[in-house]
């Protein structure tokens, strides 16, 4: 079945219901799901798996999701509709004919900020404004509490309060500790909350294959995704189709989106990273942000006095934006076009609230890479950035390593705190060790917990196809639960007030031996059953 | 294919030869695997396989390996052969006709200590002697390096020489900071150290199935998780058979295997936990000693007063000899009869060289019990009982929990070396999160990375079946490579001397595109070639 399952995953999971709580500031629904245990209360938890996990939900991936937001955007008056750029050839890799992925069937205008305003969440944060997306964040983030349930925790200077409230939303973004990817563009988007001072989260990766890849696919990899817990995607396709395949993606989802939009202009250029130009780039973030993408990728910390000191490197440019950006550097002999333009990006990005992630491009590929000259020198760079993005009222995190052995984990974190200014911190992993290709959801999955817990607020997933290959379906499964289980150990270390309280749901079932509420409160109910099964499988055993 | 395959895995892994080094004080040969690189000088890595991996050697599980320690054994000067205990039913849980599993066909008569002498490495050690096991490890650490490779890391006060010399190994001894588990009936044993000042080893568990098992399976078992690294392997058999499929494994163990040998008296009782005696404890540690078991799991330290400590927990005991021993104390209100008669194990275990694994029969099964009174309670006893065996030259390692989330860890290792005077610390996990049952070999391999970098010195460890049912073949694998790495993190990040080596070796055939480089020099090279070959089948594909 594997690689070739066209249908979209919908149906809840195993005892599941989904609940909708209810604002009080805003008119809000926002999605929980409730596990229900055979002699206790039911377990109410976060659930970023959108409609496709509600049996009342009805599901056309050729509709799209139904808007969220759209009434709250209206509302704020400061956004108008206008005659988006024209899709071009370019913008889909010249596919054409029958190579031609279709085009999502429902177009919309493109929403913008009227005039210069900014529309940014920051923005309203700073101004003292509540946002529905806020009151949204802070109630999804209680997961249905009332109060805490255990504190004990060590959370290295982040502050986790009992209980979350909007205004506490507000003051974490307005201070940049926080973000709420959320283009305006994006209204089916069930708004999610990234910082160091609420739930770690995940991001998963998907992309196009060069051999196949419909839409369906394409939609059911971030539906599958999502089900199991990924907190947003990122669409890292190459080739053709991007274009009209982000579309159905972002219609269809209900976490936000990231993009590397460098992958794109690239693809317009014909692959050959020197022919890249502003003005190129400058089109495809206009692209992006009309389509609705929520965070954007940008590896403008890269510096032309940087690339030297990768020189001695066992790995060289690992990251594959880093690696493009310096061959333009090197070629041009002159700062990278992100860099110098970096003002205007943020002029596009304040208009429809597309968050950065400002890229790690000097990341290092290996152990022996780790925290050297040019990873921390292109971090301070990045510090300057984020301050450069703050003033423009943009939403900012910071991408991080990579591969780092445990004794230089800490000093990632704490180096990205004080020149980042406290802005969000995403990393990818890090692996602490290289010797284990097949197996770097683990190796990273140590290092991603241990990241985690000291403060890094999203964790971006490894599959064991890393370094290997293109994850398939079971790949993607099992990197977004091992990510799951790493951030939730964070949270757990932090002192999260609520983290606990599904471990010992569990620890008590498991006491008990309760087998099925075992599977219902586990990460993965399936796998966890049809495990137990393989070796007793009497019912009779199950019980007692 | 899976949990029915008879014969015994042999045969080198890829691309890699297995070369011997020699000794200067004694006649030994350590074995060593050397891994071919296409374009660089071979590696050369620890080797815990056995003659399994030898192409020029014969296996015949029927015969046993060859005698590696005979010579040595007899040259000391203080051993005797004697005409050892009778096989009795009991010991084969009353199996009779074709349920019987047949004998081992070689029948030695065992050996022991003359007199009183402790014929222990710690007593050698103590009176200065450089064993051949002693200078055996040593060469077996240091892994073909002449020199330190790097030296980057953080310690926590272990000390890590660039070469482990023979007279270092004899001084972590003699100080009970290490021990080599070598009983002087385990003569076909290649020895290997314990210890937080060498490299950080990896024990499997292994264990007859209630449904199917022969002996053929049972060597399989430990075979095919030595072949991916095991260092120890504890056989946890219950049931019947037990004397007899004990005898076939270590005849056939390259590697020191332990045992809990109250699982076998508990047989021998029929299972009613209040019937165990001091008696049939005592005739079964005897039993277990003649046959060559290199180290035993004791739960000397769940002592009585200690038992109500565990009244409010969520998981209670969760240690089936921790379980077994509360039941027996509370039945016959007093102290159990492995505390009572300490000394008398003791001067058993100093015959026969069995180095003693301190239980610990009230570590949490659960995040909520964590670090609890209970526990740390107990591992004070184990301190003591420490500091009595070593009085009588007994070797001795402490093991620890369980489930711990990721800021209590450190408190354990802190504790640990510090009640129990820096003997060895060997943990099962520790478990960071309860939520993930089908995936706790990963919830685990993240805490055992932590408390292995911060100085236990042995993982025992967690397969994905763990809380759900037997581990099949792949499980074994699994949980093997995972601790391996987990291992390797821990080494990497003590800044262990010759560490690194490999994940240079790794990560330069990452950068140059060397896929054959790359999928020998990781754990497990079939794994990552197969992933490989998945998405990218052409060989074209895998140059450049």
């Amino acid at each position: 079945m594997k690689d070739t399952i066209p249908a979209i995953t919908t149906g809840s999971l195993p005892a599941s219901r989904k609940v909708y709580a209810s604002g009080n500031i805003h008119e809000i629904k926002v999605p929980l799901r409730e596990i229900a245990i055979s002699n206790e209360e039911p377990l109410t938890v976060y659930d970023s798996s959108g409609p496709y996990t509600d049996p009342l939900s009805t599901v056309d991936i050729a509709t799209g999701l139904g808007e969220v937001r759209g009434g709250w955007l209206q509302a704020r008056g400061e956004i108008e509709e206008y005659d988006g750029r024209s899709v071009t050839d370019a913008d889909n890799g010249f596919a054409t004919g029958a190579r031609l992925t279709p085009a999502f069937p429902v177009q919309r205008p493109p929403l913008r900020a009227v005039g210069d305003r900014a529309v940014t969440q920051l923005a309203y944060a700073r101004a003292g404004i509540i946002t529905p997306e806020m009151e949204f964040v802070a109630i999804r983030e209680n997961e249905g509490r009332r109060a805490a349930h255990s504190r004990d925790g060590e959370a290295f200077g982040a502050e986790l309060p009992a209980l979350v409230t909007p205004e506490f939303v507000r003051r974490e973004i307005a201070e940049g500790r926080a973000i709420i990817p959320a283009n305006i563009n994006h209204r089916e988007l069930e708004p999610m909350i990234i910082g160091r001072n609420f739930k770690v989260k995940i991001n998963a990766n998907i992309g196009n294959s060069a051999v196949t890849s419909s839409m369906e696919e394409e939609v059911e990899k971030m539906v599958w995704a999502i089900r199991w817990g990924a907190d947003t995607v990122m669409d890292l396709s190459t080739g053709r189709n991007i274009h009209n395949i982000r579309d159905w993606i972002i219609r269809n989802a209900p976490v936000p989106i990231g993009t590397v939009p460098l992958y794109q202009a690239l693809e317009k250029v014909g692959g050959v990273a020197e022919d890249l130009t502003w003005e190129v780039f400058r089109d495809t973030l206009i692209e992006q942000a009309e389509q609705g993408v929520d965070y954007f990728t940008i590896h403008a910390g890269v510096r032309l006095h940087m690339i030297p000191m990768t020189a001695k490197r066992v790995t060289g440019i690992v990251s594959r934006g880093g690696s493009i950006m310096a061959k333009w550097c090197l070629h041009h002999h002159r700062e990278s076009f992100l860099y110098e333009h970096f003002d205007e990006i943020c002029d596009i990005c304040r208009r429809y609230d597309v968050s950065f992630s400002l890229g790690d491009g000097l990341r290092p590929g290996s152990i022996a890479d780790a925290n050297d000259e040019a990873q921390f020198a292109e971090l301070r760079t990045l510090g300057e950035l984020t301050k450069i993005a703050w003033a423009k009222d943009c939403q900012v995190m910071i991408e991080g390593p990579g591969h780092v052995p445990m004794h230089k984990i800490k000093a990632n974190m704490d180096e990205q705190l004080k020149h980042c200014h406290e802005a969000p911190f995403y990393t990818l992993g890090p692996l602490t060790t290289d010797i284990a290709p097949g197996y770097d959801h683990i190796t990273s999955a140590i290092g991603a917990a241990m990241i985690g817990w000291f403060g890094t607020a999203m964790l971006c997933y490894v599959t064991p196809k890393e370094h290997l290959g293109l994850p398939d379906r079971d790949d993607v499964k099992t990197g977004v639960i091992t990510y799951k289980l790493a951030a939730h150990a964070a949270d757990l270390a932090k002192g999260h007030p609520g983290a606990q309280q599904r471990d010992d749901a569990l620890s008590r079932a498991r006491f008990e031996f309760r087998w099925e509420d075992q599977f219902n409160l586990g990460l993965d109910p399936d796998t966890a059953r049809e495990m137990h099964d393989q070796t007793m499988p009497a019912e009779a055993h199950k019980v007692a």
